[in-house]
């Protein structure tokens, strides 16, 4: 889901695509909560979703693509240029020396420690099957649901049991569902029903708990979700949009239901809801309509650097802190929720396995105007997510490159040609001007940056097939 | 599993299949516990599998065959003589108005309510798929880990993804355990490293548990457990055989390894272990050698009312009030679990929505000189399981019986063609020597017993389908 697949406007005006949209419950959550108009996720989803579970940045942890669900297999495109990188394509481990893992402690691992219940439903995608990260119970979840080593449903649908029909299963068949197959129940409202039930254990118990509630949806294959789609069809949008929209509608009617529970329970005011996505909107592959507009202002879309593919619609709301219908300008990144998480649960001084990239986001959450330190937030994809044509591949910021957030800039480096774009957030929102040959000062001094932290956190660079040497880091090329 | 696939001699003195069978962990828990040499279980698994958790006979629940995965799906084979019968096809269910199930309170449900952490982890085989009774989160436990519709795994080899390969998964795939996919891990050892690290959490925490692991070895396929199969084929045994006694012997390990993690955890002398199977060891079906071997010197196996099909090795460890090595002859039934395990937790005065068959056996655990009143115990079999031979049907006393253990006595109803048997369990343990017609007293006697326990419990009759008439009760026929 990227920043503007929603009604709740994160750029100010309402856009044109905050009018497409229907999420009344996102709209509630902001109304009650905090906005967060500079919140970054990866360009895709498993380098996010490992972030989040252990505060490390994608340059540490060497989870740069998706993870497949079988073991030890690849998931990037074919290249020309570059040999196959040697990644952490097994994702996540909470066991030392599994092969192709990053090794690490979870923040879920640590609110279980301290007492809390902590529930994992829907999409996990943490690592492959036959490593312990195909496993949430493996990375400090005491209930999982739904989760495995797929990064997306085999279906939505529960006449296809989210995917386990008999001799058609694959290996993104949805586990764990089937009390709901041929109950006409879209999987988002599955999971939904499903969460509601496993927090009835905490509550009853009154105890701490953390819900992981991770929708499959909007994730292809786009479905429809007939409980919303026909008004996306009347409002005349073509198939895959109108399905689109249905599945962000009915994502957004979980986030009601959840809240509305929660509130049923006498627990609204004594539970912290977080509301984030893991990568950009999907621009082009599959989307309907024209190439790079589904996430507009911003450029591009998954898979990219550009703002289209990392920039999210993220709401806090901390019931007694956060002020209702606040906005946030800083920029925040998923490694912060990390050390926020703890920070709220009053875990203090934890052994971790690994060094943490976040920052603690509790300051600003109690006052916006809390400007966090100036520091680089850094985004690193030095993976081919899909064959692009060259120019799309330039246009959209998508396959080998690396970005940097600071402040008002945002630096892109494209590695296979080693150069550097410069880009004024606070002036140019699309990324349409690159002032890098305008201002060689500011490029050279954010280049400088985002090469020393990418080589302080082990960033991994492609290596040309042709000469057998990697990338250069960005401080290292030539200002062009 | 049935009583004779073991080493732990249940009989008095060793037997052949005594000596067969390799189960030294049986043996340490017998040698710790109390053995019952006259428990019971309904013929097939998912008629005891809800009498478990419902405390009800089957004659009540109207479970009386094993549960299709798929919805209102009848697994009865084709019969000329009689049409199907309306039975609770889709099993057990939490919620009231759930077509062709039984709605009853479970006891995980009361011991959750009551504080427990209470954990499934195997073989569910409680409802079918599209009803709650599927999931067993709507049926009291808090943590599920590979149960689901299915009473029986696709496979139990990591290699096969335990059924879940690409294309192939049947509704028997076993979900939850990606993990150990591909890793050489049998599916019984899967189970038991998912068993110990769900316990872990509410050892931690000090919390009260109850861990349902429920194996699904050595239901068929019949598959070798590789870490123990090659000792039978050096005993000679054929390979149906060897494969049968290895994942034997793999769940026997798996028993061991529990009993090892309680005591390395140091709540062995708090954690009452009871042993128990859900219907008699298979005899013919897919099993080598003669039929009606596989449970001497018990009649038939699985599917049947005869002692074979019936008789179950159960074991419990009380510690501090078991007698280590003790044995206990009163006759027990699985409908006796729900309100001991609830005895044992100390719920009292609990409301449930059925009224229940079985009777606490904490006295007699306590002293096992403690004779339990003189009860009957009903096994109740109105279906058709297999096709066999009709020779092979009244040899077996497979499909369409009714049968009673009261006292010394057993008696079996035929319902095909009305006829009783009498057997003398106290001299006559195989059940060769039918003494209806020698003793028509206690024939009538007990079929009057029978009759009215079965009409008081509200059971189902076959129906003839040439003049659409119920088979009469036992007590309704004539003795010849």
């Amino acid at each position: 889901m990227g920043i503007m697949d929603t009604s709740v406007p994160f750029r100010g005006e309402a856009m044109p695509l905050n009018k497409r949209y229907h999420t009344p419950n996102m709209e509630r959550l902001a109304k009650q909560g905090m906005k967060f108009t500079n919140a970054y996720a990866q360009p895709v989803c498993t380098p996010t979703r490992t972030s989040l579970l252990t505060g490390m940045n994608t340059a540490r942890t060497h989870i740069t693509n998706w993870t497949s669900p079988n073991k030890n297999e690849p998931t990037d495109a074919k290249d020309e240029q570059f040999g196959p990188l040697n990644w952490n394509i097994n994702g996540l481990s909470n066991t030392p020396q599994t092969e192709n893992t990053v090794y690490a402690t979870t923040f879920p691992q640590l609110l279980k420690n301290a007492g809390y219940y902590t529930i994992h439903v829907g999409k996990a995608h943490w690592g492959s099957m036959g490593t312990p990260g195909s496993n949430p119970y493996n990375l400090g979840f005491m209930v999982n649901i739904a989760g495995h080593s797929a990064g997306h449903p085999q279906s939505y649908l529960s006449e296809q049991r989210y995917g386990n029909l008999p001799g058609k299963a694959q290996a993104q068949a949805v586990p764990d569902l089937q009390e709901y197959y041929n109950t006409g129940t879209f999987l988002t409202e599955a999971l939904t029903l499903e969460a509601k039930k496993a927090m009835e254990t905490p509550i009853a118990r009154k105890e701490p708990f953390y819900l992981n509630l991770a929708h499959y949806a909007v994730h292809v294959p786009l479905m429809a979700d007939k409980r919303f789609v026909q008004r996306y069809y009347d409002a005349g949008l073509d198939s895959a949009e109108a399905r689109y929209a249905s599945m962000i509608e009915g994502m957004d009617k979980s986030l009601g239901d959840i809240m509305d529970f929660l509130k049923a329970k006498g627990i609204a005011e004594n539970t912290i809801i977080v509301f984030m996505s893991d990568n950009g909107g999907l621009d082009a592959h599959g989307r309907g309509g024209p190439v790079n507009t589904h996430n507009y202002p911003f450029r591009s879309g998954k898979g990219s650097v550009y703002e289209g593919g990392i920039r999210e619609p993220m709401l806090v709301k901390w019931p007694g802190v956060t002020k209702p219908q606040s906005t946030n300008a800083n920029p925040v990144i998923i490694d912060d929720f990390f050390p926020t998480i703890l920070d709220w649960a009053g875990i203090r001084n934890n052994k971790t396995i690994q060094k943490l990239d976040g920052i603690s986001l509790v300051p600003t959450l109690k006052n916006p105007a809390v400007k966090l330190t100036e520091r680089p937030l850094v985004f690193h994809y030095p993976n081919k997510w899909t064959n692009e044509k060259e120019k799309d591949e330039q246009l959209l910021g998508i396959n080998y490159y690396s970005a940097l957030r600071y402040g008002q800039w945002k630096l892109i480096y494209r590695m296979r040609n080693q150069e550097l774009e410069l880009y004024d957030l606070s002036k140019d929102i699309s990324e349409k001007n690159n002032l890098a040959a305008a201002n060689p000062a500011e490029t050279k001094k954010l280049a400088g940056i985002l090469g020393k932290t990418l080589k302080e956190r082990g960033a991994q660079m492609p290596v040309a097939s042709s000469t057998s040497k990697p990338v250069p880091f960005p401080d290292e090329v030539t200002i062009r």
